[in-house]
C-alpha cells in the first residue's frame, strides 16, 4: 500500500516547483504533494535557527499527509536543515546538496567547481563540504557566490531581461575569472534565470540541483521497492501557506502541467 | 505616568528604521520600541489575509510592552490592516497612508501625484482613496506603479548602484510621462533609493510616509498630553522575530543613532 502514497515535497514559495516538475517528467506515474511556506518566503536570508524551525513544520505536514519519500526542494533548508529533517522523518530525505554536488563532480579536467545560492546556503558551506568529501580538498577549488538579487528577479518575471544580465555579470564575474567548469545552480529558483547564466559563463557546465535530486528519488523508491510502476490517473496536489499572487502568476507557467487543487493551509501551529 | 511609556513601532523588516530614526530625531525624550518582523520578511507580496494575521501578532506584542501610541511604519500594513489594529488597540493608531497623502496633496499646481509602493499596497488602492477623499476625484490624477525589486536593492546595499538606476528608470518611467509633481515614497525601505528616484525624476517633490507619520506622532503626542517632554535617558529598544544577517548589516546604517539594546522574540505563539 506504501507505494500508492504520494512524495512530499516542499519548498518556502515556488522555486521547488521547477523541481517538482522534474519529478512529474521522471515519475509519470506517482502521486506528488507540493506545500510551499508562501506565507514566510524568502528562507534565504534568515538565520539558519528559524530555517529549521520552518522546515520541520513543513516535514510533519507532509509526513501527516502519509508522504512515502520527502524532497526538500530547497538549497537552503538542505544545507542548514537537513539532519533535523531526517531525525523527524521515518521516511526517506532527500536534499538538495549532495545530488547537486555529485554531478558537478563529475568528469572535472582542472577540478574547479563554481556554486551559487541564497545567503544562508554560502554561508553554511554545506555544498564546499560535500564536494571535499567527494574529491578530496586538494584536488577541488570550490568557489562560491550568494546572488541574493537572483530570487526576486526570478520571482519579478525578468528571467532574460537587460537588468538580470547586468546583475548575473556583476554576481558572476568572480566565477568567469576563475574558469569553473562547472556551476551548480543551488537555489531552486535559479534554473529560471539558466539562459541568462549560460550566456554569462559560456561553456560552463550547468547544474540542476532539483533535477539531480530528482534522480536521487527515482533510485531510492526503486532501491526501497516503494515506486507505483502504473497507476489509473496520478494527483499533484499543491499546498500554499498563504495564497499570493506570485505564486498564482508563476506556479502554471514553472509547472508545465496542470494541478490537481491548490489548498491553502496553516503548519506553525 | 503614561507619558513614560514607549512609542511602540512596527514593520516586517528593517526598513520601518527609517521611520524610527525619523521618530528618535523629532521626539529626542520619548522612549522607542521597534519591533521587525523579520521571520516572515517581506510582506509586501504576500495576501491581505496573512498581512493582517501578522499585523494584529505585532500589534499585541507592542501592547503587552504598555506602548501609549503605535506607529505602524510599514505601507503594506497600513493599507491593507489599519482598521483592524485600530480595533485591536485601546491606544492610538498611526499609519503611513494618511500623513504621505495629505502631504503629497499639497502645494499642487495641475493635481498630479506618483506613488509607489509593494505590489500589496498598490493593489490595495488606498493612497487613490485616501488623495481622492482630500481633494475630490475630478481634482487630482494619481498614478501608481508597483516596484518590488526596490526593497530587495535597498536590503542588498546597492543604494545608488548603475543597475538601481537601470530598475528605476524602468518602473518610473510611466511617472515621468505623467509629469507628476509629488510622488509619496510609499514603502519605508524607498528613503534608502532616494538618490537615485531623485536623479530619475528630477524637480519632483519627493513625499517620505515615514517622516510624515512622525509629525503626526508629535501632533497627537501634544493632543493627547501624553508627550515625554523631558527624561534623563531615553531608551530605544529593538526587538526583531529574527536575527539576521540584513538586519544586524541595515540597522546601524538605518538608523544613525545606537539602539539601547536588540532582543529576539516569537509573536506567533
Amino acid at each position: 500500500m506504501v507505494a500508492q502514497n504520494p512524495i512530499g515535497v516542499f519548498d518556502s514559495g515556488v522555486g521547488g516547483l521547477t523541481t517538482l516538475r522534474k519529478l512529474a517528467q521522471l515519475l509519470p506515474h506517482e502521486n506528488l504533494i507540493y506545500l510551499g511556506d508562501t506565507a514566510r518566503v524568502p528562507y534565504g536570508n534568515k538565520s539558519p535557527e528559524i530555517i529549521r524551525s520552518y522546515a520541520l513544520q513543513c516535514t510533519r505536514f507532509l509526513l501527516g499527509k502519509k508522504a512515502k519519500l520527502i524532497v526538500v526542494a530547497c538549497n537552503t533548508v538542505s544545507a542548514v536543515a537537513l539532519p533535523y529533517i531526517e531525525e523527524a522523518s521515518h521516511v526517506p530525505v532527500i536534499g538538495m546538496i549532495k545530488p547537486g554536488a555529485q554531478a558537478a563532480a563529475q568528469n572535472l579536467r582542472e577540478g574547479r567547481i563554481g556554486v551559487i545560492g541564497t545567503q544562508a546556503t554560502v554561508q553554511s558551506k554545506s555544498y564546499e563540504s560535500e564536494i571535499h568529501r567527494l574529491l578530496g580538498q586538494k584536488n577541488v577549488a570550490v568557489h562560491t557566490v550568494a546572488c541574493p538579487l537572483f530570487v526576486p528577479l526570478a520571482e519579478e518575471g525578468w528571467h532574460d531581461h537587460p537588468v538580470t544580465y547586468l546583475i548575473a555579470r556583476e554576481y558572476l564575474k568572480p566565477l568567469f575569472d576563475a574558469q569553473i567548469e562547472s556551476l551548480i545552480l543551488g537555489c531552486t529558483h535559479y534554473p529560471l534565470l539558466e539562459k541568462v547564466i549560460r550566456d554569462t559563463l559560456p561553456g560552463v557546465r550547468l547544474i540542476d540541483s532539483g533535477a539531480e535530486s530528482a534522480f536521487s528519488a527515482q533510485r531510492i523508491l526503486q532501491e526501497q521497492e516503494i515506486a507505483l510502476i502504473q497507476s489509473g490517473s496520478r494527483t499533484i496536489e499543491c499546498y500554499v501557506t498563504d495564497l499570493t499572487l506570485t505564486f498564482s502568476k508563476l506556479a502554471h507557467k514553472l509547472l508545465e502541467i496542470p494541478l490537481t487543487a491548490v489548498h491553502q493551509v496553516s503548519v506553525d501551529g
